[in-house]
């Protein structure tokens, strides 16, 4: 295959997306969308891939460098068009062999497949090659004038006569050209226009101008959308989810509402696990072969084995491994915690910075306190351990194997195996005591109602 | 522009509610359908608002006031006719100048905007206007019979030619008169008709008969939907809550999935604010710039501050007031309190009838305790005070800054400022003993079993 | 009404599920797809039912068992195609009187009123009748050819000519004949065809061979989808909640977004419930007049009384009854309970194995203690009685009417009627201390993030 070079184009402002926020930062799926495109050029190949941030958008730089930190970065310092912005990445082009790809960065649905079919007319022997789709409204797109497999000109809407305007075949998001071509054109797009700026698409007319061979191919239109605005954006975030649990279906997933499943870009599940209505993934996310996530789950960066339980109204925070048949319950939060095999955290209950064994029971309410205000520190409990209701495990502390701490108890020291901690006060029984109490209670609110 | 008496006709019993409550009060968006038509008529200028209420139905009177206090009401005692509903707010139209409207009470997504559309048609010297609409579907609605500018009469479906039935532009629900017109001919209406009632519609053939020029108005659809049975309640929920995502999504707010986020009629959100999917806002809430609301919260009569982060599984209760930068996290309650900047409330907590300082840490399962069965006391917690896990704190009490409540207290006196309070038994560690009990307990549970 | 024997074939294996359990397991509604089928089946009428199974699926006999304990199932030992199947209800065809029909069990969506249709036909005088539709695409299914009111033959895609694939007319998943025919023809099926299977598909042509009349009645799509795999499983939910919801609507309950609120097949709910957003009703549960369910909730094998408030984020569990005019509020999970008319458990506890008289207030966060690790143990709190905020109820134990329990207290001996206990520690004020810790814990923090 011929070497790729990819042009990311991430400058734009997106001043329609109201935010203080580049547009191409805004996640789909939890992932920006830049990293979106620059996953799918990777995925297509590119030895390269060169982004082109606008000025002061070294949040953009950090956010692609963290998913892919090979990535390389050019600043647009001025907004002088895409033509222009292409240009920055001047180093990566400028003695590249075989492809130059130029690809907006507005479009989190793009897959290595649209790549590859504009490669691929390349390939064929055309010397450059455009990605088109077939709009249910070409309204307001460029439009592709076609001669055959020939493409004659990317004309804008504005521009475009009453005849061009019928055109359904429409500009997308990638042009891709032998590498010599690009550089021998590059720097001849000019600016003469309305906004007198430098436009990637004018290459096209260029290149027939120079006598190269200019193709193009067609991608699905739900490939190729673009987000300008958060509906768009929600639009964006819905398709790609319609992917993903298409394809978790298909692997042997049950989802009992789809719609009302979210997944990241990166779960991973395997087949036979029930997935309830209302549950949201973050990324980051394993679940292994016949566990059960219950309704109303929110998980991120967690692992869950084989056969667990997790929720209703579970929450698994990062590094929080569910031991195979476990069980997590309702209002349960688990955090940076190995939870052992077979272990039950049933209910009320917050675990954090913790291993417990296989095997343990942790009572309704129990809670590790981990936290000093300053430091974070561990809790350990041993295999069968049992964990009453309503305690607090004061870390760092370990409570032993077949220990049992009694119901209520704070526990500050450490618990040997098979031993039983108790930290509680005495009961005491006031015989007709509750009856004063209410009466003086009531009599309280009389005169407060009073006034 | 010409004063405007509006008469909402909020009288009919709504049978195929089937429902204890009347038709009118069922809400949409939080507010009592009636209300979405009183507030339109009110936004379109109303200087008047007369409300025609059934027999008996004073909920419905109470209902219209809390949201506007300034509307009127007439009781219609006998069910005969909208006409003779319209008829009984007399004292409003007898010397009414200007303009008289009309409009039924089961149209939650009128605007005022459907109300001016008549209101044009007046001021262009119509003497009578009504609001029409095209549905998908006419069959069942009354017809507009219009010769060009000129509406002849409303045909009801049964009373239809099958020409006449051929018609699309049905009577939607509103009426609008020239008081002087409305004056003329409302006494005039008869009752001749299969269920002798009498009709607001026949108002149209009476101002044509009498010389007067009727004209019409076209309202979208979505607009002037009427509800009849829990279907369509459930339908104008729906479109309702698709307008607001909508503008919400349009001021910068980011919806990852808009189905599931559901806002009340006055929810104010700023932009850069993200909601994850699966919100529920009651009425009264104000969110502003970029917070977070996390999914599975539940938020009503609340307000957050800039850069907050709510839930997931948070419950915000009317008079939450969350601080700049502060956390409540998992099956956390907040209610009738302050809550500081940059506190957190992260685990498993209910605040209530508390004012909690800037900088406040509140552990796992720590609980105010506002409430003797009588009356809610009040918890005061200083700025930088550490709340520990599992903690009580029992109202009235207050907790200076900069102290440190242990982890499992029940704090029933005032900690000064910088103090640790404990209230903890001590632990005792019996060696050997949770293996004699767990036995005990193992025996108990087979001779259960055997017997 | 003519007898009827009613032939389920469940032996198939559903490869395309990738599942480790049988296709017809797998669950819509709450109830396994076949046992759907079985039950529809018994609405229509049939006195038995016999259910055929694949080797070694004793669970799927176990799972209709537990629906209908009448159903009779047979082995297919060898799957040697659909006739072979049903031919194994030998015992039950062999002396039948009236007729015998055969279904598919994988059309979750099949009703009473399918099988009636064609068991119409045989009334009318039929020898046999098949239940056909009219699928949007026919493609794939095996087309009806018709002669007027008589069906000519079954005709598989891959058989049918360019002609035949033009019929739109499919068939669905019931076969009926008078229980004679049935026996004279089902052994003479062959299995001279590509996969040397016997169909019972076949019959038809047999019939219509031998001189018998052989009709056709159309059933609606949406009632005979069948599932392959999990994408067709998620349809047949998503049309089966479709039916409940519009059901329950017009029954009078209000559902506020009807596509996030799941029942299970068999949820009973009375008029004037209203229910929120995103509420999952599992098997078993019954909600009377005019309680509201509040979103984030989670139902199963409960029952919620009149007027009673449930949720935001309540859990009610198998065999939880709500007492009217109670309320169960955020955070809450209710197990094998009885909670009295009045009584409210608002916030953050776990109520297991007990049984709360009328009026019961209990506290935040607390909890009954009800398992010791090997047995579960009763709590039993008298009416009027207040249970402070995080208070643990170590069962076996009782609290009287009218008592009062103190926040914080652990519990583990009866308290009588009217009686105040506590189980608390004193509290120890330190001053300046808390300073002192803090200071030490940020400099530990110093330290590790110097080290």
């Amino acid at each position: 295959m011929a070497e790729l070079v990819s042009i990311v184009l991430a400058a734009g402002e997106g001043k329609r997306m109201r935010s203080q926020k580049p547009k191409v930062l805004h996640e789909v799926a939890g992932l920006p969308i830049v990293s979106h495109v620059v996953g799918a050029a990777r995925a297509a190949g590119s030895r390269d891939v060169a982004v082109i941030t606008g000025p002061g958008h070294g949040d953009v730089r950090d956010a692609v460098r963290s998913a892919d930190p090979d990535a390389t970065f050019f600043e647009q310092l001025e907004r002088k068009g895409t033509a222009h912005a292409a240009a920055q990445a001047r180093p990566l082009w400028e003695h590249a062999q075989g492809y130059v790809a130029v690809v907006y960065a507005d479009h989190p649905l793009l897959r290595a497949e649209n790549f590859q079919t504009v490669l691929d007319r390349l390939d064929a022997g055309m010397d450059a090659a455009i990605l088109g789709f077939e709009p249910d409204d070409p309204t307001g797109y460029g439009r592709l004038l076609t001669d055959g497999d020939s493409l004659l000109a990317i004309r804008e809407q504005r521009d475009a006569s009453e005849e061009e305007k019928k055109v359904g075949l429409c500009n997308a998001c990638i042009l891709a050209f032998r590498a010599e071509v690009f550089r021998a054109l590059i720097d001849k797009v000019g600016s003469d226009n309305a906004q007198n700026e430098f436009y990637v698409t004018d290459l096209v007319e260029l290149a027939n101008a120079a006598g190269y061979r200019v193709g193009y191919g067609i991608a699905p239109e739900v490939d190729v959308m673009g987000v300008n605005d958060r509906i768009q954006l929600a639009r964006a975030e819905g398709l790609f989810q319609k992917r993903i649990r298409s394809e978790m279906m298909h692997r042997g997933v049950t989802l009992i509402d789809p719609d009302t499943v979210y997944f990241a870009y990166d779960t991973e599940i395997e087949n036979d696990v029930v997935i309830e209505p209302s549950v949201y993934f973050g990324t980051g996310v394993t679940i292994e072969q016949g566990a059960t996530i219950h309704a109303f789950s929110h998980i991120e960066g967690a692992s869950v084995g084989r056969g667990a339980s997790v929720g209703p109204f579970a929450r698994l925070r990062p590094a929080a491994q569910i031991g195979a048949d476990a069980k997590i319950g309702n209002f349960v939060e688990i955090k940076k915690a190995e939870i052992g095999r077979g272990t039950k955290v049933s209910h009320l209950s917050y675990i954090g910075d913790a291993s417990l064994g296989d095997g343990v029971n942790v009572g309704a309410g129990a809670i590790t306190v981990n936290y000093d205000g300053y430091n974070k520190h561990q809790t350990k409990v041993g295999a069968g351990a049992f964990i009453g209701s309503n305690t607090s495990l004061i870390a760092p502390v370990s409570v032993g194997a077949g220990a049992l701490v009694a119901a209520g108890s704070v526990i500050t020291k450490p618990v040997d195996a098979d031993a039983l901690a108790l930290a509680r006060a005495g009961q005491v029984n006031k015989s007709g005591r509750a009856k004063t109490i209410f009466e003086r209670a009531a009599k309280a609110k009389a005169e407060k109602s009073r006034g």
